[in-house]
């Protein structure tokens, strides 16, 4: 058992190092329905007008906008009816003066018509149309291409595919589009003691909880988690288990980072690659290891979690997180949504030289601090965010606005 | 062609009707791998103790506390170690006075003792430990079920299930867990002008866009969308097709609901079911209908909006929405981050009467409201989110704080 060997880095160090890891964003090309809340891999163009015909904007009649001039409810001008036109169909005839022909709304305008006359200021006999108000030319009319003309950009590489960006691709009748591949994390909780689900709890043994929240928090940066199994904490089963994901882009880790871990996963990494971070001064999460496979295509970055689940989640959050959404191209729309200002609901002491990381229950616009150690799995079931105590701050007062990033990822 | 027959609704009165829909909630069991962003459907009771045994909370060697009293880094006291016991060993040995074992942070603690001393302040040779400080008896130690206790609530019903939820989840040894089945939301688009993406675009015809468009923000309100094939604009198509998705807890048609239309569809909710509204005196999406049509477990509801994507979009987002997010039981947690209060970026005109919805584009703290019709489908492109501006305004000036909602989804 080693005692204390770590180098504590001041996390906006930590930060900075974490930053300058640069990954290459790969590109792939997806059905338009399976891309939401996917974001765009290259600038889309127009590929086709729209409108792509000139349309009624109204239900009503096509008409030449002179023949309906000085046209009222007392002196209603006639036109006959030559043809009823309705979303979908091709106009056959062309409209001419003293003519119109019925349109609904998105038909096809017929040639010869330069305006609709709405339904609402008409009426009908037989063929014969009462047109009760006058209209000038382009009443009611959209000309083809005036929304947006072939060849024009539609959307910018880097757009958040919502629903409504969805549409707009399909209204172009896209049906793959381009998106960023979603990063491949592999998830790998370590330790003897750990046990899966349903598993029989004998003395000394616990159920594994990083496997689930870790996975979970890399879904909700817009990335695929890959779990795998436990890994008993010994040099040959952790060094293979990492070697076995070196075609994921990341590999996280948890256990095994502390001194009593017998140091065993910053004997792998020195092996395999390179140490970039052991040891951060925060709290919980002092003993985090980062660290860089070389492979094939670049770097595998490592990033090594304490064992407790609280701190583990809370690094994730405060380091992992921003990493991730930024190599899956989604840390602008996530940041926008995941801070909230809200007033602390009791006095906070924290310890000058460490930042911490808290963990908060929200009601309305109070964040109530979650005071129990790391170790505490109830601080998890009871947690809807957390903020950061930076650390030149010793006390924070009841009441004082704190910047609450959400856990809830919605 | 019919002229106007809708009976306008005031927005208020429509959410008042929306809100007494009441759908019962169905439960599934599923795994707790699968349990993301889904809400649990039953109190959940911790199965064990939590911790499950008393363990070592710091790396360091368990004692008798009272063997420790008066040690110091002048006067250690000398202890002969007995045992070593790593996280996930049971431990074989009773600590008796004068002996220790060492310990590993989450390692059993030893029957007999009941303190930890940290390793930092002692030292090792062969088996003789030096203790160089004082503990008190609770130490460095965490009894079985001090966190939580087997049979006590761990996690309310209603809960939106994170990745630290989950978490929490799985230190009981959860494998499956209740959950709110996600309601079933059929979709259709009607109109004889609508064709599938890639197909030949003909004189008259549109890509369809709803279906994509609205499928996605079902998924956004915990959702399932069922995406139908387009439906043509007559009777029988509209009737047999919702006659088809009767399973389902919700149908949402877009297009058939304007005078133009003929008003079939209408027509096909009147013979089937019952009309709760047609009309809402909003813009865009005036033609809007709401019905219910009864089937054996209940009513299944539908929702029929207009036919441009912008209007269908709006009258979702305003409306159908928040039903669907509330019979999905995620109500409460999208509300909290949906919406943001911005500033307008220029003055804004709407018309007595009505209320408006209407589209922004957001560039830092600002709205920018997208001034084109409900055509425009660059207009979905270009819409980061909306506001709503009540009946009784005309007039919104530039710089006015705005409660802009999400299109995000994020």
């Amino acid at each position: 058992m080693g005692k204390e060997f770590l180098n504590l880095m001041d996390p906006d160090e930590v930060k900075k190092i974490i930053d300058s890891l640069n990954m290459e964003r790969k590109i792939e090309r997806i059905n338009l329905s399976d891309a939401y809340q996917r974001v765009l891999a290259e600038d889309v163009h127009a590929l086709i007008d729209l409108p792509p015909f000139n349309r009624a904007s109204m239900d009503g009649y096509a008409v030449q906008a002179q023949d309906t001039f000085g046209a009222s409810e007392d002196n209603p001008i006639i036109l006959n009816l030559i043809e009823k036109i309705r979303a979908g169909d091709s106009p056959s005839k062309e409209v001419q003066k003293g003519t119109c022909s019925e349109v609904g709304t998105g038909a096809p305008l017929p040639a010869g018509a330069d305006a609709v006359v709405m339904v609402e200021v008409t009426d009908i006999q037989n063929d014969k149309v009462e047109i009760m108000e006058a209209v000038a030319p382009g009443t009611n009319r959209a000309l083809q291409g005036s929304d947006i003309e072939k060849g024009q950009l539609l959307m910018e590489k880097g757009t958040l595919l919502t629903a409504a960006k969805i549409g707009a691709l399909s209204a172009v009748g896209l049906k793959e589009i381009p998106v960023f591949a979603k990063p491949i994390v592999a998830v790998i909780s370590t330790g003897n003691e750990l046990i899966k689900p349903e598993e029989e709890l004998k003395h000394g043994k616990l159920y594994d909880i990083n496997s689930e929240s870790i996975s979970n928090a890399v879904k909700s940066c817009g990335c695929t988690p890959l779990a795998s199994t436990i890994v008993k904490d010994d040099y040959d089963s952790i060094k293979n288990r990492i070697d076995s994901y070196k075609d994921a882009d990341v590999i996280i880790t948890s256990g095994g980072t502390s001194a009593g871990a017998g140091d065993i996963l910053r004997q792998v990494v020195e092996d395999m690659g390179k140490i970039l971070v052991h040891g951060i001064s925060v709290k919980p999460g002092k003993p985090t290891l980062i660290g860089t496979l070389p492979d094939e295509g670049g770097n595998v970055v490592l990033f090594g979690l304490p064992g407790y689940p609280v701190s583990a989640l809370m690094i994730f959050h405060g380091f992992v997180a921003p990493f991730l959404r930024g190599i899956a191209g989604v840390n602008e729309f996530m940041e926008k949504k995941e801070s909230r200002s809200l007033k602390l609901g009791r006095r906070y002491h924290s310890a000058r030289g460490r930042s911490h990381f808290v963990l908060v229950k929200i009601e309305g616009n109070i964040a109530h601090p979650i005071l129990k150690d790391s170790g505490a799995i109830t601080a998890l079931a009871e947690a809807d965010g957390y903020f950061e105590v930076p650390k030149n701050v010793e006390i924070m007062e009841k009441g004082e606005q704190v910047k609450v990033q959400s856990l809830s990822g919605l």
